[in-house]
């Protein structure tokens, strides 16, 4: 079912999340009008595409899963799930609005705008931040590209926004707030393994934290020094061990939920009541801060405060991470980036799949386990499916 | 019992707790030698002084109070408790060390050092802060008194420094992480009425939020526009409400256990998306923060976070607050308690007791139980036990 595909289409695909005010997710590809490229806007062919966890939210919402069922609208394929009732709250400024997925991806630059910065990349393979992605044509600013090295394939530059500037704003916060060393969890993780290659670069001290015995052999066959088994029955005596040996006083989560926040501003805690600091009922006076920026644990998050009066806790978020650096900090990451593309920042892919794979329901229940090393690519220019018109 | 007393003693009575290695608390009345002002420090002869909230944690630490028995040494009488196992971690820090208690009071200065500041403050009366507060004499750095207004009693200013800096320290905070209105929790407290006082005189919208219907009367009655109870079964909408009308944005919390940070957190979402914001599924841009200043309650934080990416929760202490903003900014903040001491910054007391009274556990259990309204004063002048030597 492939297609002879040209970039003079004025019509091509763009994968759509719905949820409807009554409580029912569809997610669909629709044909879209390629758009025009603004004076300062590029046109990139998309050639790939990777599904972050962070996308997964906006894609299926706080549908059920369970509740899966594919469909197909004419030619093209439809997927629909509920959304529980008691989840609609959190849904209801997204109800009744379709909205594009896709956080990054790469491709080539088919059409340019009238700007020198734009005219500057047509013809050339860049990745692209802003939305939308999962989309075979994509209009985005010039400041929204990272033109990718000499030899780099669209494969090996779709990841270059999220994790890689994650990662990179996980460094530059520590330091920006004050702290020498810093904590990781979900460490396994292609981000966890990103943010261990760049603190090992960089001479920085890392406490990895993970979740399975398996993935601390992973770690460690990476080369990593700290590496806590959140699942180890001694795993708090460890983690205060490591948090003593390096000094780490930040953190940063992926699980969000259940006691693991708290755990690691405990065992800081300890750590720096180590150093025999006099006494005060009001804890330690060092700032100890934890950022949660995931929800791969969808508990409560549950604290027993036992780590004093000097800490925080809060949500950490790429795009007003870089939002606050300001376009030169950005500018400095995103050449870091460029530069090792193929080293620091490389990232696997478990699998490659096409537009309408992504709406398959086995394929789903795959990369919507989120399990370590199971990171999915999309190729929107892939298998597409016949579609009149195009 | 009372004993004549005269400013040529060198011992004086001073209130101690010591917690040792295996869980025993006790506090006592100890003899300690009259401190010799050092140059720039005052001699001060103790006649009021508070038991704040803040001060409960180190008098009793983590002892179970149903454990007291009320014991004598000599002439001077005893309490002791025991402190439960599993909170011994927690106190760990000052086992085994007597420790003098008692955030601030107010007396006369007897004795003056040779710096012409120390001097200056001969025979008048002060406000203190700095601990050791339950005792007869205490020797204090210039710096930590604030000289009372003529005509202003001991008892008018023994309670000039934790409440009445805490409360500007609220709104200097909302001011400087840029909130514009703000929440507090046990709102009828005499911090909360203070606190009520100064935005109600500096037109800073405030949201009261207390536990019980009469609190909201008592709030009510002093002009408080915004009350919610949290014990009624429309809380939360009317907690929206109230954010919604307000803007506020930022949270001092004295509870500090159980769900009411989050849910605070949750409303404030709630109120922003009233606004319309575009969808996001990080939730709200507008940074939410609530500070747990408190442990009112003593179960675990808990919440489930259904407010977005942009919010923070921390501890907030006044010591670290008052080192942030520096000498210049701490002299404005003690001018203006100085200047409205009968006005915004009055405090009143249930009941005025000695040193000896605080040991006997009938005064105990009422001033521990930490009831609105029941704010107690202690006279260390009072009714002296007979102590051979002084």
């Amino acid at each position: 079912m492939s297609t002879d595909f040209t970039d003079s289409h004025t019509t091509a695909l763009q994968l759509r999340s719905l949820i409807t005010a009554d409580g029912r997710l569809q997610v669909s590809l629709e044909p879209v009008p390629v758009p025009e490229p603004a004076d300062n806007e590029v046109l990139v062919r998309l050639q790939a595409a990777p599904i972050n966890p962070s996308d997964l939210g906006l894609l299926f919402g706080a549908a059920d899963l369970s509740t899966l069922q594919a469909g197909d609208n004419g030619d093209l394929p439809t997927i629909t799930a509920r959304v529980p009732d008691a989840a609609m709250k959190s849904m209801a400024g997204r109800a009744g609005q379709s909205m594009p997925v896709g956080n990054e991806g790469a491709g080539r630059v088919v059409r340019a705008g009238a700007s020198p910065a734009a005219q500057a990349l047509l013809g050339k393979t860049v990745a692209v931040i802003g939305g939308a992605a999962y989309a075979q044509y994509r209009a985005v600013p010039v400041e929204q590209c990272l033109l990718l090295p000499e030899g780099a394939s669209a494969r090996d530059g779709a990841s270059s926004f999220v994790n890689p500037l994650t990662a990179l704003g996980m460094v530059e916060t520590m330091k920006r707030e004050g702290h020498h060393a810093l904590v990781h969890t979900a460490a396994a993780s292609n981000l966890g393994r990103m943010l261990h290659r760049i603190c090992a670069k960089d001479g920085i001290a890392l406490v990895n934290i993970v979740r399975k015995p398996e993935q601390v052999e992973l770690l460690r066959s990476l080369g990593a020094t700290h590496v806590c088994d959140s699942s180890a029955s001694d795993f708090l005596p460890k983690l205060t061990d490591a948090l003593a040996a390096t000094g780490a006083t930040i953190a940063f989560d992926a699980t969000g939920g259940g006691p693991l926040g708290g755990q690691i501003l405990s065992c800081m805690e300890s750590a720096l009541s180590r150093r025999g600091e006099p006494y005060s009922r009001y804890g330690s006076s060092t700032h100890k801060q934890v950022y949660l920026y995931g929800r791969l644990d969808a508990r409560p998050t549950e604290f027993r405060n036992d780590f004093g009066m000097a800490w925080g806790m809060g949500g950490w978020l790429l795009f007003p991470f870089l939002q606050k650096i300001g376009p030169e900090g950005v500018a400095k990451l995103k050449q870091r980036v460029a530069d090792e593309l193929s080293t620091t920042f490389a990232s696997d892919y478990a699998r490659e799949i096409s537009l309408a794979e992504m709406l398959q329901p086995d394929v789903i229940a795959a990369y919507a386990s989120r399990s370590t090393g199971q990171k999915f690519l999309i190729d929107p220019a892939k298998d597409l499916p016949a579609l009149p018109g195009l």
